[in-house]
């Protein structure tokens, strides 16, 4: 692994419902892996965000919060190391948005390749909203309020890093030295886990996902329901891995790498049948579930202590944006009403 | 006048430079009027609005602010019932606006003939920076972040009053209830102040404006300076009114409106000089002018007390932005990690 001990880290999910095995292979592995690694690694549950196309489920983005932070405590992420920062409870966020909105013609927003795939992929065509169009801008805001060197990002993601790293490059322009380091992105090496039923993308609101959450018995069911090859009938028949579910699983999840290679091979020439894999798929699954299910269910008897955590990370994550809004701020021109660190001191 | 007394009033300016008379005839003389007969007048002083096509300019526009509070005191405005409220100084505006941002299309924005016409006036075509577009989502929070029930405009701005409806109807839609009451425009009855050099708007950055700071000499000059008829060649020729700006000043400044009268007629007929006419409208601003010049003078001596008035009006604004910002997240159904009413008490 890299030596990331200099490293500012920035990732984060959307609370738009509790996480996934695919949020655990995708990048919740990486954060425990860096987490003690680096300088520091901030976890961002974006509600903010998440508003952007949801603006009209307000209540659920709430609820989720609390979710996704159990979902952080259960599968080990630990909030000193990896202070979890409530988005909305930083507004030095939105400040920071608004002076960068500045610095970016529409036309380049319009340009952004991720958001013109996600405008596609949500219908919005014309009716996109201002808020959608303009979340580069608040993600850069992200990025450069922890002064972040770091983003974990798919490569679907790509244009957002660019898209901060040109405004980084503008107000340091215009302070006339390096207000912001530069903000790498720290490409995925997991291939995306497929939803249950074969589509490219494991999603809640799909139904296509199994939850951190999820009953033994919920993950049992979810395993048999698992997409295969439709033409492999007879145990006998070769079977086909690619597009497999089981296999794609098995890859994440599995610890014994040589075991799953050898079976991959017997499935493709033949004599091993769906009921030997999903067998053992679901006893990987269990073994993996068990203790985060077991740590999630103690953790929710006691929402308060959760949403502690999630106000100290918050707190302390303000601390750091309120600095660099200061700094932005001067870069602007505009003047302060009172020392900003009175400002800072008296907040919370 | 009307019965305002029920009203709450949010005006204002960009801080882009010292204020002239054409700000002094088309809103200064109202805001002295309506002060104290409405249940609270907010003047903003937009200075994040400022930077929307001036980003560029930084160090200007925290100047400037100096200068328009000046501008604002010495003309009578009393900081008490017309607290002087610093955008940037409330934080609650970005957080609204980047909600609001969500209620928004950008197709609707790119809509709106305000922005058109000021995007053509200003040369950006394409390359129109995402805060410009946005603008008028920053001034909807301005307008409902005090709930403001009536917004003084010129009928060029009409369009932004819609877009503030349109954006609390949506936010009371959300809510089941009225968080927002209507905001209604207040046309303005006098007409645009034209330039000096005859050109449809006085502007300082145009150089065509008397400032309300301007030097009995400065004055004295941009009268002789002024358009009057070109045709106008011979005091006995009959002289043409509209379009001279000396008769621009005088119906908007001269208190005597039956002698206007006779000296528009007079000169319509012939026999009467531009150097009369000058001569009298000197005397007229010199009047106007000279007891604001000697305030202003004064005032700024001490310029550490003009921005404790700002930051007083900035603090008293803020408690009341900061109750509307937790009803509003309410309806987005954000979570708070504190009460409201910490948060405010603790912020200042």
């Amino acid at each position: 692994m890299d030596d990331y001990s200099n490293d500012i880290i920035l990732t984060g999910d959307r609370p738009t419902g509790p996480l996934h095995l695919g949020h655990y292979a995708g990048s919740l592995v990486n954060r425990l892996a860096l987490q003690g690694r680096c300088r520091r690694q901030y976890v961002l549950i974006a509600d903010c965000q998440a508003l952007t196309d949801n603006a009209g489920g307000a209540g659920r983005v709430a609820h989720n919060v609390l979710e996704v932070a159990l979902d952080y405590l259960a599968v080990g992420l630990d909030p000193e190391r990896s202070p979890f920062v409530l988005q909305s409870g930083v507004p030095e966020l939105c400040e920071l948005t608004m002076l960068y909105l500045n610095l970016v013609t529409v036309a380049r927003l319009e340009r952004n390749p991720t958001v013109k795939a996600e405008i596609q992929s949500r219908g919005f065509s014309r009716d996109v909203p201002a808020g959608f169009l303009c979340y580069p801008v608040a993600q850069a805001a992200d990025i450069t309020a922890f002064k972040a060197t770091l983003v974990p990002v798919g490569d679907d993601q790509l244009p957002m890093i660019e898209q901060t790293g040109e405004i980084a490059a503008r107000v340091n322009r215009l302070a006339g030295r390096d207000v912001f380091p530069e903000a790498k992105a720290l490409l995925s090496t997991t291939p995306r886990l497929p939803g249950l039923d074969g589509k490219a993308k494991a999603s809640k609101s799909l139904g296509n996902a199994i939850s951190l959450s999820a009953s033994a018995d919920e993950v049992s069911r979810a395993v048999q329901a698992m997409f295969t090859d439709p033409g492999h009938l007879r145990v006998s028949d070769p079977g086909q891995v690619e597009g497999n579910v089981v296999f794609a699983y098995l890859d994440a999840f599995d610890p014994d790498k040589a075991a799953v290679e050898d079976l991959r091979a017997h499935y493709r020439r033949g004599g091993l049948g769906d009921a030997v894999l999903k067998k053992r798929l679901d006893g990987v699954l269990q073994d993996l579930l068990a203790p985060i299910r077991e740590r999630r269910a103690r953790l929710a008897r006691d929402p308060g202590q959760v949403m502690r955590f999630v106000a100290q990370g918050t707190h302390a994550a303000r601390e750091v944006a309120a600095r660099t809004l200061s700094e932005v701020r001067r870069v602007f021109g505009l003047r302060e009403l009172e020392p900003a660190a009175k400002r800072l001191a008296a907040t919370w």
